[in-house]
């Protein structure tokens, strides 16, 4: 039977996420990966989610295993109202809203927001899995210009004076692929364009806890007088990303659409994986395994950057970040990365090659590394390998 | 700042679910419930779960907690495969996607398949979260009508002879709401129909495994030559919902275009949810688990008709499910459901009214009630006071 024609236009022609694939080949043993968006196992708090659960299914019952609210574990959102306060956001209960990781965030903001033909502006390069779900919306990617600062606010300008568009999707923080941070000016300077151009703004900032150097600067959602912003946080990278559980910030009127969209998905987020994610935090236990994990993450960062060093060749640059999971190179114009994978991958290597960060195409001599899940000798060796390899390309070019 | 003209075709006009309205109201002490759709708790099995959580966290830790495949977690997706078989249904793995809840796999079924203006068919009455979903996706319905033995296949047959419809959503085994089951014969009938109009049958089956009386009847799954057939089951009515783990079963093109729809909403079903429900499942617990939970709702079930018989007004019917967890009433034409629930809200008493559950509206003088999540005494008192509360209606009239 041939489906193709019954299929809806968002799916028909949409392929899986390139990340997801090459990670699936990775598991294979003897794989070193530089691919992937994981966090480290290591960072799990393993022991006392297993304690937790040992002790709450049965006493808390109800909550853990009957249905709940569509917008979360009531004292989960409340506990996390609390927290962001602490970064400069106000929020009353109504406007925080579980949800299965920031992923589904993105997702249900998009539902209730776009509609076939909306432009959607975003960094250039940003996270695949926006790019995706956008395009599951339909929508008209605008991708503005950025540099080692982040978003450029002029190029954004500049592209709003001409076209109208309707959301501004934004990762400001050690950002997806990148790992670059946008600056407190440009945060300032965005907030007042996205407002005299009636845009929301998506804030999505998953890797925020995960600062090595530097000093914290606060989320756009802090300055947000107009209610524009909408701002994910997650403990996808903070505790563990198998539990799924992330959350929405925004204007009472947007999370009650958003609610509304999460009643008619997922009914709600996995109470159990809520209320571990619960009791892990209000038990005080998140601030020093927050600690544990940074300085874990920064020794790791600082080791692949030296790496970088040693055994790239000159002709390569690549970001410095200041927190987060990712660093991202830049080959020589022409070189493809895409190539380089090909021959990567038959020696058991692997990165994720930069293209499809691109939601207009471009991007080809890019490459993203997380230097975060891997072993110090996994990545020595993944290192030297990957830059001698590259050496070859170039002189052959 | 006004939101309105900003939000999505999609979600602007869309309200909440009624159920999960009431559903709130009802949380408040001293409420008698019958409304509400959720499983007895007393059917959880929450020391069981409690231990499984006690051992295989830090023993599965990856497993658990880390990322894991949008299709799921590969070990529960063998499982089900073998269960299935069971009841008549071939799957291979490729075949078994998890998705989080029945209604995810609604959602994404109804994203791979529907184009805004696409025509579905569906009972009359059904499912009030598929009525919405498939609203969410700017559907057409075509509610066909359904007797005492479910939908009747001649009506199906006159609307598409009349009109091009894409997609067919049924739940055969003790509907939701009105407890009917759809007869072999009428299963085989429709099949053919089906078949003959190059349609998509989605078979939600979240209660099949509660049967009180009488015997199990194959799915519409267990003959579908062409692939035509997506089967849904579900572990929230059996195990419990909390976790929202449940399954779609279809042919693999079907499932590639689920699996990156799950992908671009919230990537995975949370990992430590599904490896709960897969050990207690191939701990071979589930069948004695079952059989407990039916004993349990038989009573109940014969409890509330018995209860019904004495209580209500000889002008007031109702259905005699077989399994499941609802029983449906009717009133005389003319008298509203909705009118009496106002009045009964106001001494703590609540059922859902079944309006919402026909898609092109009817239906004012339907009720829908749930025998298992109350207490013996809740039932005897509830039913009696709705019993004189509806008999003063009929006086009023």
């Amino acid at each position: 039977m041939n489906y193709q024609d019954l299929f809806s236009k968002a799916l028909s022609g949409m392929s899986g996420n390139i990340i997801r694939e090459i990670t699936k080949v990775t598991q294979q043993p003897g794989f070193t990966s530089l691919a992937g968006g994981s966090p480290s196992p290591d960072c799990f708090p393993a022991r006392e989610l297993q304690e937790i659960a040992a002790e709450v299914i049965e006493k808390k019952k109800i909550a853990a295993l009957q249905y709940g609210a569509s917008e979360g574990y009531l004292p989960l959102r409340e506990w996390i109202a609390g927290w962001v306060k602490e970064k400069g956001i106000n929020a009353t209960l109504s406007q925080v809203i579980i949800t299965s990781g920031s992923q589904q965030g993105i997702d249900l903001l998009a539902k209730t927001f776009l509609d076939p033909g909306n432009r959607v502006l975003v960094e250039n390069p940003t996270y695949i899995a926006a790019i995706k779900i956008f395009s599951v919306y339909q929508s008209v990617f605008e991708p503005v210009f950025s540099d080692g600062d982040g978003i450029i606010p002029e190029s954004l300008e500049e592209i709003l004076n001409q076209k109208a568009c309707k959301l501004l999707y934004l990762i400001p923080n050690f950002q997806n692929p990148s790992g670059v941070t946008l600056t407190a000016q440009r945060r300032k300077a965005i907030s007042e364009i996205v407002s005299r151009h009636n845009l929301i703004l998506l804030e999505d900032d998953p890797y925020g806890e995960l600062r090595y150097s530097g000093e914290m600067i606060p989320p756009m959602k802090a300055s947000d007088p107009d209610g524009r912003v909408v701002y994910m946080g997650s403990f996808s990278k903070i505790i563990c990303p198998g539990l799924r559980v992330a959350f929405s910030i925004g204007a009472p009127e947007i999370m009650q659409k958003v609610a509304i969209g999460k009643q008619n998905t997922d009914m709600h987020t996995s109470n159990l994986s809520q209320l571990l994610i619960y009791e892990f935090c209000s038990r005080g236990l998140l601030p020093a395994h927050i600690e544990k994990c940074c300085n874990i993450y920064r020794k790791k960062r600082d080791m692949m950057l030296e790496l970088l060093e040693t055994h790239f060749p000159a002709e390569v640059s690549w970001t410095k970040p200041a927190g987060g999971i990712f660093i991202w190179a830049k080959l020589p114009a022409g070189v493809s990365s895409m190539e380089i994978l090909k021959e990567a991958l038959k020696e058991k290597l692997a990165f994720i090659p930069g293209e499809d960060f691109f939601a207009s195409g471009g991007g080809s001599n890019t490459m993203r590394f997380n230097f975060c899940n891997i072993t110090s000798a996994q990545m020595e060796d993944g290192i030297l390998r990957l830059g001698q390899l590259i050496k070859r390309f170039l002189t052959n070019k």
